[in-house]
């Protein structure tokens, strides 16, 4: 993992493959390179769509590597959902594939010219770039059985669907599982329109004939992986619920908070609730003989996910996870998990963000395009999107967008992108991270929810300001740590209670790399990396005051708490003091 | 003048009507009362089309005087399109009925509740609001014949059309013309939007019974008028160009120039530029029996507009403005006059910035809806917009909404808003305004053109980044002056030629009010509005970043002349160092 493949999309000619050494940005991995890349190379002031724009994609530190829960794989960009920085990470086996092929990272540069459309293939032997215009607008499930075809099943994939070529704000990439289904999606911010806009529809890894990373000390490293792989089966987010019955297990928690957001953050608790739980969906997936305990990628030990089957007993999506449970569930006034297994379907086989589509179908629910709960609209809005018609493409552009469009005051985001599954009224750290992240409105980048519902890392009162900056602020700073070592964030459940787990993590790290890190220089990692996307977002042109909630969030009393976001602007604007 | 009509359309159990005085707004009109209201009593974070953003409708200071040219109203909110502060002017009746009537402003607050849609009439008795389901999505020329039926020709109209009850971003306030027809818009920003959402669908100004306002100093009023008027008359642009072919005189002369935008701004000159001049629409205009000499209001005395009628001889729309001709036309490679009319009597008709459409059309050709040139597709965009299809309402909310929802990187707009019909690569003065102004791109905020191409004022080289920001600031300044006067713009090109006309303007203020204000001190007024309305867009997160150009018109080189545009960040930097 010690080069950078650049692919010149724009090329004369066509495609130019370039390999770089990693240079300056040695060291880096995940969300820290893909940020530092970014950061460095692309102009703050660039048109998302345009040949300026670089789309990322890179392996964890840890990734391709012996050590559990490394696979996550991080996708950076300047967002054309935000206009800001981006990185969405996804799961599949993509990142350790990428990581035996030996590459820190991919470098998409240049846009192909309009109309044409590439595949990239990858082995150890190198680079072949071929047009892929036989896989114009495939939806992702079809173009995966088009790639077994040709290339078997061994491989994995990142590919773009429909919303992605249509460069639909809210297109994602996929990434294909243990199955070589393409089910892991890095789903914010748009990356799926970058790829559109570069005119590559899917790589190819292929890693046959390679092995696992070897690291600098065997020994140490396979001890401290098993130290790892004890913390995380010991704690009982990691080792017990979310293998049972994976995200999906706070739809109960969180709707028992109150910050449960319905039918387009009007209420926080849902009537329906317990038809769409994690209990709920575990209890179908067993009886219809799905799996409710599956992992997304080799070398998972948690095994959040699970396999979503139909009444027949037949596929139909992986498990959904709990935003997009929210997403289509309550926020939409949906009780149904069939519907919703179908939307999560839907959502992944045109490559579009789950939570994005939740949010702008409520808002679409809210300006009367279809009404609250209604089953087969939300569906037929979805396919709409797939067709690219006019309504569908307003959808596919996001929440921000289809509010606009229809003149709907109340559009739950923050810098363009939507808000996931937690009321900030309710839950009043979240609503800081999802103000001042870097991301937009962004659960994963400052989980405050460990700490505010689950009392992991202690407890803050969640209805309460107080604390909540702080919380917020550590948060992110470990959080874009984490993003930078491919390693699955619901790790942080036992690291942060469990002081011997995180020793672990950087005990891993040391003995791979032949470092002496600590934990200090954990944390100053995850500040340089939110130093450098906060700026390239100042230099985009943010400031202050898109560090705000929307007004209503200020004004509107949510039931049953009949609470207000509290948190004061001049808290918001200290999260970054350090 | 001397008392602010203030409406809550939010309040409990119906509109609630109250008097103010002015306050600390005394001596303040036009554009300078609209921005100093906003930005003192509108939240910068308050959501456009949300109840905390306020409406204001004000006269200039020498509306409904005798004063020529003194027909302008101002409009003023947050704006849904650009996100920032906004002030729109129209011609027509509105404003000096309204300042007959003794109003300052008329300030509409809160939103009424949402389907609830009032009528507002204000004569020498007071205010009388009522429920206006009957006008319900009334296009404006339907809604003014229902008026005329109930309260005859003699009122004036401010009345929204179907886009703005749809709350679009381009949605346009419309104002009654000497004809009563609904022709004069306000139409940047989205206002009309704003106006929806208040639930007003027209005010009706009735000044029966009233006469014009009296000067302080009657005497020195009438003898400056009567320079005023000369000084006008003698102007070769406002005492022959404007008379003889309206300001569709321009698009042989932009064009001539090379900064006359083809096919969304991809060329600098039309081939078909000379089917669509104002010498060939007045020529139109006189052998079908229109009129191509005609004004707006009473009081003008360059009577720019003209009467257009289609082959039959019947009225079709107002003789259609350059910046119209030119986007329906050139922008849209459409070379048709009764096209260009029949899409200018639609905008008029639903309530639409001609500005906006006629790029959002051209943006929406580039994505391949519709070809370049397609005459009959056009008309069908619009009509779209008036039925609020999904198609249409992507259109109706302007171009840079186009252009997200299709994908397209070219997208010619500033903090969101079109750029009218003046190429920034061609002619750099006027780039200079589109970057800087605080209401988004607008060729009225400092008509560099002035001094770029038709050499008044000087002449500064329009292909030169040299002189432009001194050119735009000294204009932006005089026209926020200007604007807060109530006087018609082109008188510009009078008073920057002739300083005794300036003078007339002057005193004409001064013995109208008994004041002892000089050119310093009217320069000091447009100071301290910019100032205002720039603090106000600050607080709103607007930044450096946002006085900028989109990116490719730093790289696209526009032909014939092959230019980009050279303004430095640094130089637009320096525009509001004053």
């Amino acid at each position: 993992m010690d080069k950078i493949l650049r692919i010149d999309m724009g090329a004369p000619g066509g495609p130019k493959v370039k390999v770089d050494g990693l240079g300056s940005y040695a060291g880096l991995g995940g969300r820290a390179l893909t940020s530092m890349i970014v950061a460095t190379e692309v102009d703050p002031m660039a048109n998302p769509l345009g040949a300026e724009n670089k789309l990322v994609i890179a392996p964890g530190l840890l990734s391709g590597t012996a050590a559990a829960m490394s696979g996550r794989i991080s996708i950076g960009c300047k967002s054309p959902l935000t206009g800001g920085i981006k990185e969405a990470n996804a799961g599949g086996q993509p990142a350790q594939v990428l990581a035996r092929l030996g590459y820190a990272a991919i470098v998409l540069e240049g846009n192909a010219p309009e109309g044409k459309l590439y595949k990239v293939y990858i082995n150890k032997e190198g680079v072949k770039i071929e047009p892929a215009d036989d896989y114009k607008m495939l939806p992702n499930y079809d173009l995966i059985d088009k790639i077994k075809a040709s290339y078997g099943d061994k491989v994995a994939c990142i590919s773009i669907g429909p919303a992605g070529e249509m460069k639909l704000s809210a297109a994602s990439i996929a990434c294909t599982d243990m199955e070589f289904r393409p089910t892991r999606h890095a789903g914010r911010g748009g990356v799926g329109a970058v790829m559109g806009a570069k005119g590559v529809k899917v790589i190819i890894l292929d890693d046959s004939g390679l092995q696992n990373r070897e690291p600098k000390d065997p020994e140490k490293f396979r001890e401290a992986n098993k130290k790892w792989v004890d913390g995380l089966r010991s704690h009982s987010v990691t080792g017990t619920a979310l293998p049972t019955y994976g995200t999906n297990v706070l739809s109960n928690i969180i709707n028992e908070s109150g910050g449960f957001p319905t039918r387009n953050f009007k209420e926080g608790k849902f009537e329906g609730v317990s038809a769409i739980s994690g209990e709920t969906f575990a209890d179908i997936e067993t009886k219809r003989g799905g799996n409710p305990t599956h992992g997304c990628h080799r070398g998972c030990v948690i095994r959040c996910s699970g396999i979503y089957v139909d009444k027949n007993g037949n596929y139909l999506t992986k498990q959904p996870e709990y935003e997009t449970v929210w997403a289509h569930g309550a926020n939409c006034g949906i009780d149904d998990p069939d519907t919703i297994a179908m939307l999560d379907y839907l959502d992944d086989n045109y490559g579009l963000d789950t939570i994005d589509m939740g949010a702008a179908i409520g808002v679409a629910m809210e300006a009367g395009i279809i009404p609250f709960g209604d089953k087969e609209g939300a569906i037929n809005l979805i396919k709409e999107v797939g067709k690219g018609s006019y309504l569908g493409r307003i959808i596919g552009s996001g929440a921000a967008v289809t509010a606009k469009v229809f003149g709907v005051e109340r559009a739950p985001v923050v810098k363009g992108q939507a808000m996931p599954a937690y009321d900030p009224r309710a839950i009043q750290g979240i609503g800081v991270t999802y103000a001042t992240s870097t991301m937009g409105a962004d659960h994963t980048a400052g989980y405050c929810i460990a700490t505010n519902i689950l009392k992991v890392g202690g407890f803050v009162d969640p209805l309460k300001p107080e604390g909540q900056v702080e919380l917020s602020r550590n948060l992110q700073i470990a959080t874009a740590a984490v993003d930078s070592t491919g390693m699955c964030l619901f790790i942080a459940f036992a690291i942060l209670d469990q002081p011997e787990t995180f020793q672990a993590l950087i005990d891993m790290i040391n003995a791979f790399y032949g470092l002496n890190l600590d934990a200090d220089g954990v944390a100053d990692l995850g500040k340089k990396v939110l130093k450098a996307e906060r700026d390239f977002n100042k230099k985009a042109g943010f400031t202050a005051a898109h560090d705000r909630l929307p007004k209503y969030f200020y004004t509107e009393k949510l039931p049953p708490h009949n609470v207000v976001f509290q948190v004061t602007d001049e808290e918001l604007d200290s999260v970054f003091n350090f």
